[in-house]
């Protein structure tokens, strides 16, 4: 069943609304209990792993209302501005929708698999000279102008169809969590957690909303300094923005909700990025360690002491394919041997204790 | 809910096995209409993306069940020779249950986004000198003496698993569909799909079973040709086996579901690769595109005549992220333009008609 289709009630959906879907939602929420172990932290945690999304990322929950949307509108084709992800997302919808769509990306530092992914769709791909901010008020300026729709964030189907994420944690939980931590980059993502959070208490599924934790990474936290960055930079490429479409929706969040907002570091969000791989078998893209990351950091400064009944659902925004990259940057490479059973034991380093392994 | 929970009654397990699990299974089924409607495809064409479980491959399915049985029976750690699929999913459960994990691949021609999962999960992953068919029996050789699980498809485990995903296509579709087109390597998966549709016709879940289409790739086609290939070739690595493990078992699905094994060339298979991509949304691997296909040039040789109310399954096995070299050296790369709005206009080819954007 399409996301569309379980969540029907809450979103702005008609009999008449073409359901374009490539069968996105249910992701899987997993717990992390060798991470929560070995980093001490009181809360229970666990993983909302979007990276399992049709397209690899979160977008695609609101990329289906978006481009459903657009159909249903009638709009001749779709554009978005991207740092890769939603350029992904929406190259797959329109292609599925059979709606041409043309994407504005920031020239340089876009990781190798979210371009492949926008051009194999058959997307009309226009690196701009400049970075994402950049890109933003063109497709503004365009979209307004003509017929094509845009599909970005600042569009209000997006985050609807984002919501859902808060909805299918509630369902699985069978409440609402105590914290919910996310990587916050262009901020639609946390905006859209909430609303979802929000709509579930007020229709009486569940009876509190959990404290909004957002994390943005330390070269790109304007809603930490309390002011645009103009040349945001940091490893974690989905996150890299300046000036987010949603800084307004997002503050909300965290207040309404009595959260925070923080800052992560390139080595910290690299730390969790590793820990989630060797401790709990997760590969997620560098951006989406930053909720990990945070709850990392703020479990060390004590934010969480005596919560240990507390359950705290962190979201990975993107699958770690995304940027193979930076995977291989930090892997140990393979190493070259002999086909023989000795070379794979000294290999291995036990070449001259055999019985550790063959006894 | 896991895979192993939801088909426990399927499955060799016990109140005593544990339950090693990403949130793998319920894989999207979506139908391929405009694909069908371009190729004039008689039946109708649904897919079933693997892509979408943990790993970005179908191999998760089994690899839940293989070290879920390898904690349970004491294994002190696991093993396996791997194209890349199957080393990036038994790194990944291997992580989430605490077991070292040892690789062995061939040498050269490994795609980069699966060689990066087993490392970033920490397996030690050896290059050995030679083919997949070299790693496989040193990895029995050393499995059998010792006290490590191997977990290559030859592990009967894997296969329980993978027939899941016939599970999942009879309850979606509510019974069997007509054919079932798979891509052949290994010839476990084609064996497993198998397995589970019997197993599902047996408990009265269906009446009847699917015919199985099994698709190789021409240049590493032992099953086509009656005989081992010693040097296999094939843009589609993940199906790069010149001596499947499964064979036996997989001649027996094909002849007694009624259905065929054929091969399709490196060119069919990339055309519909790029189908697949460009009319459906859905982003593959190479390999996974031989099920498609073959499809095709099943159709376009009548087999599927006369057929316009059968249903035809296919199996796409991994993500295209999983190959994003293949995916880039197809795509034009993205064109490098001014940041202005007539900048834009111009790329796409709308530089003298404004009005067709804007109107």
């Amino acid at each position: 069943m399409s996301l569309i289709q379980r969540y029907r009630g809450y979103l702005p959906v008609g009999p008449s609304t073409p359901i374009i879907s490539l069968g996105e939602g249910a992701t899987p929420l997993v717990a992390a209990d060798r991470l929560r172990a070995v980093a001490g932290i009181p809360p229970r945690v666990l993983l909302k792993c979007e990276g399992t999304l049709p397209t690899g990322s979160f977008k695609d929950r609101g990329m289906t209302m978006a481009i459903s949307k657009a159909v249903e509108l009638g709009a001749r084709g779709v554009m978005c501005a991207s740092t890769g992800n939603t350029a992904a997302s929406a190259a797959a919808y329109a292609a599925k929708a059979d709606l041409p769509c043309v994407v504005l990306i920031p020239g340089g530092a876009i990781a190798l698999g979210k371009l492949s992914q926008a051009c194999t769709h058959g997307a009309r791909v226009l690196a701009v000279k400049g970075n994402f901010d950049d890109c933003l008020p063109i497709v503004v300026e365009l979209t307004e102008k003509g017929d094509f729709a845009l599909v970005n964030s600042i569009n209000p189907y997006r985050l609807q169809g984002q919501k859902t994420a808060a909805f299918e944690i509630c369902d699985a939980l069978g409440c609402a969590p105590t914290y919910h931590a996310i990587p916050v980059g262009n901020a639609g993502n946390i905006s859209a957690y909430w609303m979802g959070f929000t709509e579930y208490r007020e229709a009486g599924v569940t009876r509190t909303t959990p404290r909004m934790l957002g994390f943005q990474a330390a070269g790109a936290a304007p809603m930490v300094l309390g002011h645009p960055v103009a040349r945001p930079e940091t490893i974690a490429t989905a996150i890299r923005i300046g000036n987010p479409a949603n800084w307004e929706k997002a503050r909300r969040a965290i207040d309404e909700s009595g959260g925070r907002i923080d800052s992560v570091t390139d080595d910290e969000i690299l730390e969790a990025y590793e820990m989630l791989a060797r401790l709990e078998g997760v590969f997620c893209e560098p951006a989406s360690a930053a909720s990990v990351a945070g709850v990392l950091k703020l479990s060390r400064a004590g934010y969480f002491d005596g919560a240990d009944d507390a359950v705290v659902t962190c979201t990975l925004t993107g699958h770690g394919l995304k940027d193979p990259d930076t995977a291989m940057k930090r892997a140990e490479r393979p190493k070259e041997i002999e086909a023989t059973s000795e070379a794979v034991l000294r290999a291995v380093g036990l070449g001259e204790k055999m019985e550790a392994l063959t006894t």
